[in-house]
């Protein structure tokens, strides 16, 4: 674990959005930062004696030439009982952009540094306040597109991940120390290791909830990342209808988060709590008349992309063969047939359709009849109609479940070694490995690289 | 003046942006904020006693289930000190929209009513705490685009206009005092009431700083609001080269503010502390080979809301036809000929065409040629190259120089009553008019409706 420089900088940065709002914040977190607040900060009572977690009244000020520049409130919070375990000072102003600019602009000037995305929780990780597992949890409370976005993003904050890779750990570190134990004193070996022991003891404490713990990264990929689902068919057979009235129905998520753009084409909605992109291609088009327009590489891409794609058809009128060619240009990804107008006299032949119409959803986008069961169809495809679609629990990230799968890798190694009488040097060794792939889990064996690019993906100010 | 009820909801509201950002802060203010906050906070150290502005450690949960929200720092701030001068408690979440979301509708189902956008500054101003001038300062800091803007709403905010307004109103008291002793007493006229003196000191105390303030309005509406100024001419002039050097040169500013679309044809520059916008009106045609297509309707409505027209020729050939009926077009707005391309061999013939090139500048958009004087004259010409541009002091807005013209215009009524012998008790009524208006300005007469057309210009949680 890196550990945490005794001679660390002093960094500042401004800590709320961009955008008009009441109130924006300066934090400044390090040794310096009294002194650096003390340099700019004017308090109306000039006896004050900064008390920890106290705010206080007053002006910002250049210090050359005492300029006032806002009106704030400042706080000064002592090491260690601080987001970063470090002195940190934050700086209530006023909303506006360029106010915060010029005071942050004060703070550089009298030597603090600007703080790196991310550098006050990777404090808080270096600083030994939080493990790695929680500090994901703050980027992902951040940037979750859902309410259970957020409770799996809390859940994982409260540390209920960190305590099941730590028991883990713990458990592995005990055969460990038997293993060693044995390799120094081999003529004992019998009398120490009890290979049938260790061998239901790594089972049940450490491969199973591994297991179960690899499982659930599907899900809470799914649910941090969302799915996407596409909505392909022919003109006027309804695509567009369907794309609103499923988002009239969810009421379109307004995330604040960089890169939900939301034009015409693209939509969040929340199904079943995942965030689900919906990509109408009529809007990819530019003249939707033209079947053979899909092939341009934004829908192509689109589709290839996709986690699912609806395929409209009009139930009003027989299919033509623009319908089938449009079906066997998509028929490779997850599909889900989807038959519109339900409200109008029905035409389709399905008994002769049985390529595209088996398993289709007959629905009106007009009177909404039939979407609820195409929104419970839509969550099942994405989730594969999981049995095992937890309620709760842990949901690990991609960087968790490479690091969860290459400790299985390894203590499968183990089982084998304890199971074929290897010697307990080699099995030491694989498991070790799966120690330290556990161990960058929770930000004990992680390298500087993999912690750069943990942090880098937070936000400017956290 | 309206009065504070007593009987006051309390309110809340996220404060700060939506976006990503490190901090989130919900506000609540009113009789019921710390009561509020108790329900869905349950600090880390149980026994707290909430100290006024200091910061408690702890979670929000939700009251019924105790479903943990959020880790956070609540702060309860006891009135009158606060921001409203009522009881004030601010929760610092993590920055996440859904989040800050949730735990502001916890507040709501607890009894909390949503606050207006700008309600916590009304409330700041019905309690006393600011008049109306420097609560419309606070907007002008959220919104300034400009570092000249900024300062110019902190002199507001210090009081500045509010002195000077007050000074004013004072000495009109002062005047009313004497004509309405001299009406309850008329024999006794000519010792109280000393005309020739009353005259100076209406002129000395009002009228004259009275007509100062009106004419910095115009200033401060160009430092708030900014000019337009458009570029126009031949396709290859150089006017969109003229267009970025200007906004490298300055820095295209980044403002947050609502409205500032940055597409590829306007941009705000800073120039001289004004923010003028510029517009490139080759970025509004679709294609830019034929100058009839001028004619469009935007061109011609930025063309016609311009404050300025730059009108761009090219130095290294001769005027064409097509350049001089261009020109024709938009000589009637304020206009400053540009005579670009000063880095090639001249061959424009200025002599036979003085209408167009007299008072032209000569640049080279290629090597920043004569930039400097460019930017000095639209500066000069915008500002009308006027003396009476003031570094510092106030610079009403419209509001308030609609207000102040209206003063003016009763107490010129009072001027000339005062000189022609008018009755005092005609005069008097003309006086109280000026007193009226003036009270206007600072919030003291100022009716519902005008505050809640000024507080909605807020946004949500200030």
């Amino acid at each position: 674990m890196p550990q945490p420089a005794n001679d660390r900088t002093t960094i500042a940065a401004i800590s709320t959005p961009p955008g008009a709002g009441g109130i924006g914040i300066i934090r400044i977190s390090g040794p310096q930062a009294l002194t650096m607040m003390q340099q700019v900060f004017r308090p109306a009572d000039r006896h004050c004696s900064y008390t920890s977690h106290r705010l206080y009244y007053g002006k910002i000020v250049e210090p050359s030439s005492e300029r006032f520049l806002d009106e704030v409130l400042a706080v000064y919070m002592a090491a260690p009982r601080t987001y970063t375990r470090e002195d940190v000072v934050e700086i209530h102003a006023h909303g506006g952009h360029l106010v915060l600019q010029s005071i942050l602009e004060l703070l550089l000037a009298g030597g603090a540094h600007l703080a790196q995305p991310g550098e006050f929780t990777k404090r808080a990780f270096l600083n030994g306040r939080i493990d790695l597992t929680r500090a994901e949890a703050v980027i992902d409370i951040l940037s979750a597109r859902t309410r259970k976005g957020v409770d799996l993003a809390l859940e994982q904050m409260s540390g209920t991940l960190y305590r099941c890779v730590d028991a883990m750990r713990t458990s592995l570190v005990r055969l460990r120390a038997l293993l060693e134990v044995a390799i120094d004193f081999p003529e004992e070996d019998v009398e120490i290791i009890d290979r049938p022991a260790l061998l239901e003891q790594l089972e049940d404490d450490v491969l199973q909830p591994l297991h179960s713990l690899i499982t659930s990264s599907t899900q809470g990929r799914l649910l941090r990342e969302g799915a996407l689902v596409v909505i392909v068919g022919l003109p006027n057979v309804g695509k567009s209808s369907l794309l609103n009235t499923l988002l009239q129905q969810e009421r379109a998520l307004v995330t604040p988060v960089p890169g939900t753009t939301r034009d015409t084409i693209e939509e969040y909605v929340d199904i079943g709590g995942l965030p689900i992109k919906l990509v109408d291609t009529a809007g990819i088009r530019d003249d939707a008349g033209e079947i053979e327009r899909l092939g341009i590489e934004r829908a192509r891409n689109s589709i290839n992309r996709s986690d699912l794609v609806l395929f409209v058809i009009d139930g009003s009128r027989e299919l033509t063969v623009e319908d089938r060619n449009l079906f066997q240009a998509v028929c490779h990804k997850p599909l889900l047939t989807v038959i519109n107008k339900s409200d109008l006299p029905q035409r389709l032949d399905r008994d002769s359709e049985t390529t595209i119409c088996d398993n289709g959803l007959t629905i009106s986008a007009l009177n909404h009849d039939g979407l609820a069961a195409l929104k419970q169809q839509i969550f099942e495809r994405i989730t594969g109609g999981r049995e095992q679609w937890q309620e709760e629990g842990c949901a690990p990230n991609l960087r968790q479940d490479i690091a969860l799968q290459q400790a299985q890798r390894s203590l499968l190694l183990v089982r084998q070694g304890l199971e074929d009488g290897v010697s307990n040097d080699l099995i030491a060794i694989d498991l070790l490995d799966g120690l330290n792939h556990l161990g960058e889990i929770v930000g004990e064996t992680t390298t500087e690289d993999m912690l750069d690019v943990i942090f880098n993906q937070f936000c400017l100010g956290k």
